[in-house]
């Protein structure tokens, strides 16, 4: 529905002028309401050429604070997002807590054709499940998130391009794909009706009849301030546990019943790691000529031999093709995003590979145990997770992920070992003991995300680690093979 | 000098392979110390076309940590650096305190003619220069940096050219650059010969034979280890005060002396603020147009304004073309890094604006005051700072610098204000007032900052800021004459 216009077509300059500026007071107030209360807010445009997308944008930004926002035109996005998968650009660049992000184009933009592919009929459903559940998850983390879409008709399209092709200092904005689109304007309009109705029902969208630019203007105060104030009020009312908080998992218990001795014979083991090293080497030029990316996710018990085991891996890769991202606790910066929002910018390039030691999946275990999260925010990661790595598969990402398996008895003669080797001391401390008092929960939980995020496009092998040479074995044996079959 | 190739050429492989796998161990040991101590590591790699920089660097991680390391190639650098002075690149890829940064190409690559473009002697004189000066400010910083050059002979490269070409798997490797790169062979040895003249004073260059593999590989070996150790040896003897720590500024009070009371009529700040609005935004434009960067700084006593000055400048400007910049604390990471890296990461790209409210003068200001640095590295920034301004200059920056100044009555006044509306009492805290009480301190630091900063390239203006409006239209008005001055 298009909002209906509003102040009066006859109504005075200084009319429109009053109403603006009472608009503009309420905006700025709402502003440091929003700062206060810590709320993320997105503000999108789309719309079609010329509707005036950036002339709005200047008059949003116009009374408020500049140190509290950021404008983002496709030009940066691009820049972030080169051969990534599309989100990255638009994810890494969700405002922190109390912070507003406005977005002159959208991840919208990139999916329509004369985007950045043009799409078939399997990538369009793709990208529909992938953008909706960005603003989903971007939701669920408390974002406030308001989409325009502008309106003209072809008609007045057509005349101010003519406009802006009259004046000299303007006639660049206008290209021949401007021209087409004007030429093909029924389609385009079938376009973004078929993307608006596809798209509003996590997040409406606001569609403004911009053919009158201080009605188009009115719209746009009044929406924002609505969309605040609603905000706001639904803060400061009592939170109701959602349907996911209600949900429970029942553990199996399968985790305990995994035995992880698994044996190789050193010599076998030497013969292996090279034949596989090997093999790795040149598969990695190989996924560089194809330009597939690769995303690898070590995750195990503490001493399980997570750093070793990346050790064999990649110790014969051309060190220009992978990179190994070791994940500590999140910065204050990180926390006033969605947890998701730190790996967005590690993602590989296409024909790289990054080796994740630990991973988002701290969010279902270490931050689940301690508490560093709500039990609604930990539940719904599994959700999160399982579309952010559909997103990557989308793209084309190549992604396994192992959990090395050791037991207790196992991991007590490591840590022990390592108490009394002074080079070895500084591998472990207290909370390492800690955690493995903890040992009951954190199999309930790792039993859960096993489980949860086991997918077929992101599968979960579990390496049986309490042999160290077994265990780097099985992992290289598995990219290997893996590569091969995604390289044919 | 060329260093001497170590193991004789008869020696056998396995003879080789005994004297690597020591030279191996005794690394993976000091990489666990550099870890400990946390000193920064860079290793960069120049050198002739085929002369095996990427085998090198593969054989040097290969007993690495892989966690501990990062390896940039020149792709990965450009991808930061687009239409920004060429050292934002590196800058923002300088390790953190305790890992190492692995450089397949450095800085020299891009000054080499075949590089980002070709330079006139002044632009190689600019080079030089910002390139000495990046590398000591690292080094002052307690980066160890090592720099390796590769050589081969004319005929050598020709050899090894003609061998990839040969196999289908490396024929893409030799383009037709390198063969020119051949045919040139001796102006290219001069130019590297001066490059490495100019650049050996700082951080001396280690040249390697690179025509015998295995002795190149020992050769690199043995310095990497060499070189660590010496740092090693000498962050363990006591620290002699450096010269700089010796000098002192004398103030002279001329801040005092400056009267902040300067006054305008209501009337004449309304319309003057209109004028220079519209200026400064149609001079936005022709920024882009020309892709000329602007960079803003804003310095001044708390309350002085800094906030609704930044918001008048920018009030009418296209927002997509310019980005405020708020600056607080250091975040844990930033403080592993020398103090500058976080700025790198801001700086504009060419055609935009980037204003900072706060800057790197905080090293200078708070950090000195608070005692959050040494003497030594305060003392030091005032060179290091204009150095960093003076490689944005080098590429084209416009910089600016605004001291907001009040007195300490106005101070006063403004503090008191705030706590009475509780719509601003978040602007003020327990810090402010604290910071309120070493006025005198301040004022000292803020005199010797804006004497040895105030360069012509990068001057400062004082602004008197008693009165608001009077501050504003002063800002405004020396943004506007400045920009249309240099965009004739």
């Amino acid at each position: 529905m298009l909002e209906s216009t509003v102040p009066k077509k006859n109504s005075s300059k200084d009319a429109y002028k009053k109403q603006l500026k009472i608009l503009q007071n309420k905006l700025v107030e709402l502003q440091q309401k929003v700062c206060q209360m810590n709320i993320p807010v997105i503000i999108t445009f789309e719309g079609f050429s010329a509707s005036g997308k950036g002339s709005l944008i200047g008059k949003l930004v116009y009374p408020l604070d500049p140190r509290t926002f950021t404008v983002y035109t496709m030009a940066k996005v691009y820049e972030d997002a080169q051969l990534r998968p599309f989100l990255c650009g638009f994810w890494t660049k969700t405002p922190a807590k109390g912070r507003i992000a406005i977005f002159d184009k959208s991840w919208y933009s990139i999916g329509q054709s004369g985007g950045l592919y043009n799409l078939s009929s399997r990538e369009k459903a793709n990208f529909y499940y992938d953008v909706n559940a960005f603003e989903k998850n971007l939701l669920d983390d408390g974002n406030l998130i308001i989409k325009f879409f502008l309106h003209i008709s072809k008609e007045e399209q057509r005349e101010r391009f003519k406009q802006l092709e009259r004046n000299e200092e303007t006639r660049w904005r206008v290209n021949e794909g401007d021209w087409e689109q004007n030429r093909n304007y029924e389609k385009k309009l079938k376009e973004y009706q078929q993307m608006i109705r596809k798209t509003d029902s996590n997040c409406e969208w606001t569609q403004i009849n911009a053919k009158d630019k201080r009605s188009a203007t009115i719209t746009m105060y009044k929406t924002i301030i609505e969309k605040i104030e609603v905000e706001i009020k639904n803060r400061q009312s009592p939170a109701v546990p959602s349907p996911t908080e209600l949900r429970s998992y029942k553990p199996t218990g399968f985790l305990k019943k995994i035995n992880p001795n698994c044996e190789i014979s050193s010599e076998k083991y030497e013969k292996e790691l090279e034949y596989y090293q090997e093999k790795a080497r040149k598969l990695c030029y190989k996924l560089y000529e194809k330009r597939r990316p690769v995303i690898l996710v070590y995750e195990g018990w503490d001493a399980a031999g997570k750093g070793g085991n990346i050790k064999r891996l990649t110790e014969r890769l051309d060190p220009r093709g992978y990179e190994v991202i070791p994940v500590a606790a999140p910065s204050k910066e990180e926390l006033s995003h969605h947890y998701l929002w730190r790996f967005y910018n590690k993602f590989p390039k296409d024909g790289h590979i990054a080796i994740f030691d630990r991973s988002w999946y701290g969010r279902v275990m270490v931050e689940r145990i301690e508490g560093f999260c709500t039990t609604g925010e930990w539940q719904r990661a599994y959700s999160e997770i399982n579309d952010c790595e559909s997103h990557l598969f989308h793209h084309g990402v190549i992604i396994l992920k192992f959990w090395l398996q050791i037991d207790q008895d196992e991991q007590l003669k490591r840590f022990n070992a390592r108490m009394e080797n002074p080079l070895k001391q500084h591998k472990i401390n207290d909370e390492d003991w800690r955690n493995r008092e903890k040992w009951e929960q954190y199999e309930e939980a790792v039993e859960e995300m096993l489980t949860m995020t086991n997918t077929k496009i992101a599968p979960w092998v579990i390496v049986e680690s309490n042999n160290k040479k077994y265990a780097r074995i099985k992992v290289l044996k598995h990219v290997v093979e893996t590569l091969e079959n995604q390289l044919q």
